[in-house]
């Protein structure tokens, strides 16, 4: 843990204060943070990093939305492992551009994440940086043991399936960076696309229904595009995947809006990511089940498209308007372009 | 965990492949990681950062070292609990100045301190930076049921110590950056103070035995300069704290350095910080025993001053000539000049 000489990183993490009990033994302002975990349960850890300029702008994040994302992205990968998200630990290296009332609102995002999804946070670093504005975030949490979802564990004949749905998150920024080309704000229809970039949610409560309901193969979160999931999950699982480009749910407005602007919001589902929904297979069977008790849950899950085989060289296919095509892999690559 | 299209990331982290066992269920390649707690321990979490210009230069660091330097002092943050520590997940956010090869480098140094520590990589994300070179490390280790050293505890009375020497660190980067300035290699009979600051160790061995020793009261690891470490102790204890600076541990090295350039040695103990000793207090009727424990472990122990009082406005200070002073707390402050 970071040892705060200025006064300004304590009052920060004030809010973590005196949060300890139920389970947490030691929490923020410490060496280390300590808790005991929950008796059967195995923990789960994930890391994960967003840095200026690559990740997000300033003109298309606002503070808090930086810090809330980074942590609903940490969330969303202990979901997609079914389990349930307890402790964050967060490093901010804050840059001369940002000043102390910034810092304090990406906090406020931080804050607000963990406490949307019940978690606390008990420990990070912040220091200062030359440049770009870093935050790299650790979740803990836990997961009944020996049960957590695999992304290697995709069989041949079970269906593939994602929740919610894909694209808004990319329509959102595709928006975000046009309005401030043109120096206007946002229409309020498509605000919901903004939120989806700005405030996405993690799915959890699907992530734990999958767990349970014992049918769940493979499972990924979808943070780099749908196309990247899938072929995580076929190189994984070493099977072949097709899938059908009518079937992946794509809300209305992101639809609408892309037609205005020229472009094909499939591109966003499979290419954009960020979407934080959850994209696996399941034992064909147990589909119209597991559909029935989503729909209880009022989530979204849609079937979209099938595990074909086992694959010495994994693949992932995508019908449309009738033909089968290898869809690319692509997605974001941190260091170069498109594949 | 970071969706690694690229190769390379992969490539990296390769070594980390396969190391499932031994109560980890699921390593590096899935959303997370899934380790099963060892019976009866808690879990020790903790989080630091280290970025390029702010942390070390690439001419005072070597890739290698940055690498093992991050893992080093978070595992020296789990040691100032008193526990050991057992995985980590590292962050890296990678600037244009960096080769593939040069990180594969961090890499390794990543791997070393692992290695060293018996601690297994576990995940992370490698992701692109616009400008300096951000590394960001979490530990997650393991400490006995209420058992773990709080920083808060020290009690009146209790004798404060420190484990090895302090100030090396510091007088290995001075000397560093002479030379980097004057163009020549450091002289071999320096060169124990420039392994010192590029390759410090972690204290575990002590943090066990004063854990085992059930006589330390606070403990913290000098990170940021023995000052900083007695004035948190200080404070999270609210006490009154005074020692002697003729007592601090300094190598004779350092002071000879120290005496060829114009300095003062304990400036460097006191506000260099990145030793990574132990700094702590300990019952007073227990230090006989204690340092024959630790002589027998072969570690220094040095008590420097004592506990005075219980204090509502904690203080620390050092006798020095005779003369009793007020120890500024100074250190490195991230977001300022010293105070």
């Amino acid at each position: 843990m970071a040892h705060d000489e200025f006064s300004l990183i304590r009052q920060w993490t004030r809010r973590s204060d005196g949060q300890e009990g139920d389970g947490l033994t030691v929490g923020i302002g410490d060496d280390a943070a300590v808790f005991t975990p929950t008796p059967a349960m195995e923990v789960v850890a994930c890391c994960d990093a967003m840095v200026e300029t690559v990740h997000f702008l300033k003109e298309t994040m606002r503070p808090s939305d930086i810090g809330y994302k980074a942590v609903i992205s940490n969330i969303s990968d202990v979901a997609a492992m079914g389990g349930l998200a307890r402790y964050a630990l967060v490093s901010i290296a804050v840059s001369p551009g940002w000043s102390a009332d910034e810092t304090s609102q990406i906090y406020d995002g931080i804050y607000a994440a963990c406490e949307a999804y019940g978690v606390r946070l008990i420990g990070g670093d912040t220091v200062s940086a030359p440049d770009a504005l870093h935050i790299s975030v650790t979740v803990l949490g836990e997961v009944e043991q020996g049960r957590a979802i695999r992304r290697s564990r995709a069989q041949p004949g079970q269906a593939v399936f994602v929740t919610g749905h894909v694209g808004s998150s990319a329509a959102g920024l595709h928006l975000l960076l046009q309005q401030k080309n043109a120096g206007a704000p946002v229409p309020a229809e498509h605000l919901p696309l903004v939120e989806a970039h700005q405030r996405p949610a993690a799915q959890v409560a699907a992530g734990r229904l999958l767990l349970a309901s014992g049918a769940c193969g493979a499972l990924n979160d979808v943070s780099d595009g749908l196309a990247s999931e899938l072929w995580e999950i076929a190189e994984a699982s070493r099977v072949a995947i097709a899938i059908d480009a009518g079937l992946v749910p794509i809300r209305e407005e992101v639809s609408s809006y892309a037609a205005q602007a020229g472009k094909d919001p499939l591109d966003w589902a499979f290419y954009g990511g960020e979407d934080y929904q959850l994209v696996g297979t399941a034992a064909a069977d147990s589909v119209d089940a597991l559909a029935e008790k989503f729909a209880a849950a009022g989530i979204p899950f849609t079937v979209i498209g099938r595990v074909e085989a086992s694959a010495a060289k994994p693949s992932v296919c995508c019908a449309r308007a009738g033909r089968k095509m290898p869809l690319p892999k692509a997605g974001f690559n941190h260091f170069g372009r498109r594949e």
